[in-house]
């Protein structure tokens, strides 16, 4: 028997056609570490406490001070749009519906203004332009519709070779479902393409400019989150870009650790990669996470449309707290010394 | 060729119906710690000692206090009555005409009396509910028929999630096959479901309520077991219930060891989960075990009744022995550095 | 493509009937220290010594003070007439061309008086029955026909089960083609069985009676390896008897850098187990043996007689020396240092 | 969907006669350290740096003094003129090309002249034989025709034994294709085999008759790295010549760090072995390897002549520069602590 949660990818299969399905699942060049993702933290062993009450359990974290009711957030996604008409609109519906936090990537089908009208808690996730002026106008817009913080994406100065098979997605895509934020014509001016030289000074700039505390999102080592944090981030997403950008980094629970050992007490740290039950999560935040990501979960979910996405915060939260009641765990702060060591094999 | 003890599974399936066999194997969500706990035992390696005088072995241990001709008892388990309409008098037969220990479940369908006159010793493993007081009168039940010991479960604040496939074992479940030792409506009643709260003051409590040595099932945390004993327990059980309910959860195997370091000066240490074969009890007692015990391998054995619980403890009796005499052991004391180190993969 | 030496078995197939086969495969219980043993010799890895002078290679080992033209010896096995009408006396010619050395089975069906007269090089091995007097003749045999040592093998003080598929070879076996070296009716008499209280007195015993030295075969632990030497043992045979008695006892390969540096410094150590190449061969030297022994490949090599033996002498020969030479070695007292650190996964 | 690179062998399978294929895939023996070069690179991770300028990124490196465009070189291959007419011209000019290094074979079928004519950079790899001077025409012809440095194999004091399936290579390569800068006659002259008793010496006395440099190919252990430098070897060259000697040698990827340590301050370290990609090229770079070679890809992209071969330089350039940017390195020298540790499973 396979539960809701774990048959998402394949009812997704049913809906989506080919070029879809295979631009969400698709990792770079091997897929090595996309496959690795979902491994690690099932290879994750506890040693539950017991003899503690967990009458009441409470799942909920505090994100840049404030509460969420879930620990994980969705993490940004292109093409949400061609995934399901309704894209980031039903996303933020069901988080909203969820207390949950939403992380919009600036490359969304749909206009900030209309995402922050559902109530939804977001945060705007940035790619930067060589021309940094260029995305001014973009997270204006973000800063007026509400984004509460802006997540600048580091571990893409060039887009990571896939192999795709069959057509690929971005000869199919209606233009009007990617990056509407962005002012027309943006993409052949000069200067927009993705920067190759982000440095800590544009976490200063984008603090300055968006008023709003950064995170900064693809951070695989120590040093770098110390950097970051010198630099002004106020949290450090350690990620891999769901394996689709260097093939072959490390996994996210790998990284974390040393990350949190780096960082944790200045800053908050977050981590994504192949998080895909309550078990899952448990083992992130066991690892030192204040929180985790969703990249694929709610894209498949949104194949059937808001009230999958719905359904995934529910399932994914009744998952968590058995999880954390079986941990005897009352809090995700209680879950630090659940790992039995060594937790990881070293890859 | 299959022994008559790894074809124990293969035979129930001949017998039992389908719902019974699921019930009786699974383990919660993936099963994965169901699955690692059989090979876990097997991944140990012995050092087996030379010129030792194995004239003479015996296999026999002290359990608190009293003498078992076995190092091994039966642990509890539920629908015996499902699996045989002998049930739990079947297993007390077979298991006193061997000398050996019944642990006796809360939920059994046999009154403890019958349990008691079979002359079997017998400990009662007891689940608490939210209002304690609804377990006294079980609990005197046991303690006049004759209980010599209370087992406290604590790793079960709720029931671990499993997913069945086909109908439930509990839509078919005839309801006076099970907690016959309660009053009839104690199901009904306000705080009868299972305790979200305990703590070491239940040690306490249930001490004095029966007036017997408690032991508690369920630890798998050094500093869990060290608390245990503290509360005034007198052994402490490394069990992860089968895999029944924190999926994930460390092979005991693994971590027993930190237990035994933990208190086993001061308490007696036992230890479940995935023992099958002679050379599994071996690894169990030279990991430092001071008894192990059966959940799954007497239930199937049960399904040929009492003859096939006797050929169990018959079966098993002979592989330890010989076990213990090839490994150059008189007695289980003399096994405690036969284990290759490292003894275990790091998991 | 597989090679003369790798195809052995498989030829063997062809000649034997199963339940020959079945025996000399056979290991105990589950087979695991069975197939553990030719795995762990190839897990090992070589760091290659270059711009050495490898014109001459010598591959020849001093055992006990006595020169062969092999690095390794034939290792005791029982029915090796029900594997070939010659028997021993093939082993001992083909051995003899060699200039190896031949470790003959007390439970031999050749007379020792004809085995010596082969001119062959040739160890007694020895199992003690309960009653060590009964042994008396048969040892006084061995001497008298010029064995040059005694091998007490110590790690069967009961023999190990093993689960036979279709009939047993003990069904089959003509009574005349073992033990022919004690005399008539010996098994009936009290006190013929193996004895299970072995000591270090045995090896005393052992020596004085026959006048010769002692090597002990089975011994897996630095401790009882110290106790033989101290005891006066002139050499330890690594040995858990091709996996066929103590299931799931350590590999040889895993064991015997212990033995070699708790007692190397005052006595030989042999190895046996899951030698069938000459990279296998250089692994074991270079762990820190002073000889290897071959179990099942002499027998299934004699399946083609004398000469079948003689080429399992010149093929391996020939492998040995290629990788002697490529690992930069003249001679075994170079492969020392060969092995890449860590040597063998942990087991 | 495969690419381009990684469709190399199969492609040349539709081109190439059996024999000549399996002459160019096989290992020593098992081919198990032909088979584990492979896997050995893909199983090391990286963490990536972030926020660093990787607007331009130079894969170039300075191989003994001079400036290559390429970090990796063509390692020396027997027989390319039997894979393709053009043999080792088409592999000079496409290299020449690429800017890069192009090292012959002694054994080579085209005249050193005509190599040289081609405006490659190249250097002599060469075998020694029993008396050395029989080397010296070659050598002196090489000199002549411009190669820059001499490689000295020293892994070969016999050719490691290859079990082949079906028609050996040997029996139908036409002996015009092989060898032709020695003149006629030069293997039937005594002292022609392969030298067996190379030496530091050799070195001096290559350096001194050739003026040329010294690369030593075929080091595996760090005390032999020091041995080499300290004869005046100006680099030495990790390898296990592709399996192709003695099998079950350390993968070159384990055995690199430690030869790096111990001479690398001093000489330059170069590593062939199973480098199949950008990722590997870069997991070379980041082991502290000054440069990598490759060793059957050339030849498999030869069977497509000129065009394959500079096809190949070309993909794997885009590659490696993606993953150095991807990786955030600039240049060879920033990839020095990109992984992840411990990097390789123990071998
Ligand atoms: C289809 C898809 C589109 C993505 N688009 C973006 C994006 O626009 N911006 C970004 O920072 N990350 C993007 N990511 C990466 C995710 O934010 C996240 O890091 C990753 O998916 C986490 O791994 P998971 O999918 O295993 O949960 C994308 C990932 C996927 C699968
Ligand atoms: C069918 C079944 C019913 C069980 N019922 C109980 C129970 O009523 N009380 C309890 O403490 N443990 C119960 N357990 C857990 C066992 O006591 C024991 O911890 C576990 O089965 C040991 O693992 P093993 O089955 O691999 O030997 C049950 C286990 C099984 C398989
Ligand atoms: C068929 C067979 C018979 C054996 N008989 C004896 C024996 O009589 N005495 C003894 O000490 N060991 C005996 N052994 C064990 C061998 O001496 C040796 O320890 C073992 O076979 C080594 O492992 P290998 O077969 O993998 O080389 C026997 C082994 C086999 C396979
Ligand atoms: C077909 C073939 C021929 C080779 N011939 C030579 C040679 O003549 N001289 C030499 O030093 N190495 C020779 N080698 C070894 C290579 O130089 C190199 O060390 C090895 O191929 C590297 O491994 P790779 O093939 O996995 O890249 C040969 C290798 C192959 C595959």
């Amino acid at each position: 028997m396979t539960t809701w949660l774990a048959g998402l990818e394949e009812r997704a299969r049913a809906v989506l056609p080919a070029p879809v399905l295979e631009y969400v699942a698709q990792g770079a060049r091997e897929s090595v570490s996309t496959a690795e993702a979902v491994a690690s933290w099932s290879a994750f062993r506890f040693l539950p406490h017991v003899m503690r009450d967990v009458t009441d359990v409470d799942p909920g974290v505090e994100l840049l001070g404030r509460r969420t009711e879930l620990p994980w957030g969705v993490a940004p996604t292109t093409l949400q749009r061609v995934v399901h008409p309704d894209g980031e609109l039903a996303m933020a519906r069901a988080t909203a519906a969820a207390s949950g936090l939403l992380v919009v990537s600036s490359n969304a089908g749909t206009p900030f203004a209309e995402i922050g009208a559902t109530g939804v808690r977001w945060w705007l996730q940035a790619y930067l332009p060589a021309d940094r002026t260029l995305a001014e106008p973009m997270l204006a817009g973000a800063v007026e519709a509400g984004a509460e913080a802006v997540v600048l994406t580091v571990d893409t100065p060039v887009v990571g070779t896939k192999y795709a098979v069959g057509e690929s997605i971005w000869a199919t895509v209606d233009p009007a479902l990617v990056r509407v934020n962005f002012g027309p014509g943006h993409e052949e001016r000069p200067g927009a393409d993705k920067a190759t030289d982000l440095g800590p000074h544009d976490l200063d700039w984008l603090r300055e400019s968006t008023g709003l505390p950064v995170v900064v999102k693809g951070v695989l080592r120590p040093d770098d989150a110390r950097r970051c944090v010198d630099a002004g981030a106020s949290a450090v997403w350690v990620s891999n870009h769901g394996g689709r950008q260097l093939d072959r980094a490390v996994p996210t629970a790998a990284a974390l650790p040393d990350v949190v050992d780096a960082v944790g007490a200045d800053a908050q740290v977050y981590v994504d990669g192949g998080v895909r039950s309550g078990l899952d999560v448990l083992a992130a935040l066991a690892s030192g996470a204040d929180a985790v990501f969703l990249g694929r979960p709610p894209v498949w979910a949104l194949a059937e449309g808001e009230a999958g996405v719905a359904r995934l915060h529910a399932e994914l939260l009744a998952e968590t707290v058995e999880a954390l009641r079986l941990a005897g765990c009352r809090r995700v702060a209680d879950t630090r010394d659940l790992l039995a060591a060594p937790a990881l094999p070293a890859t």
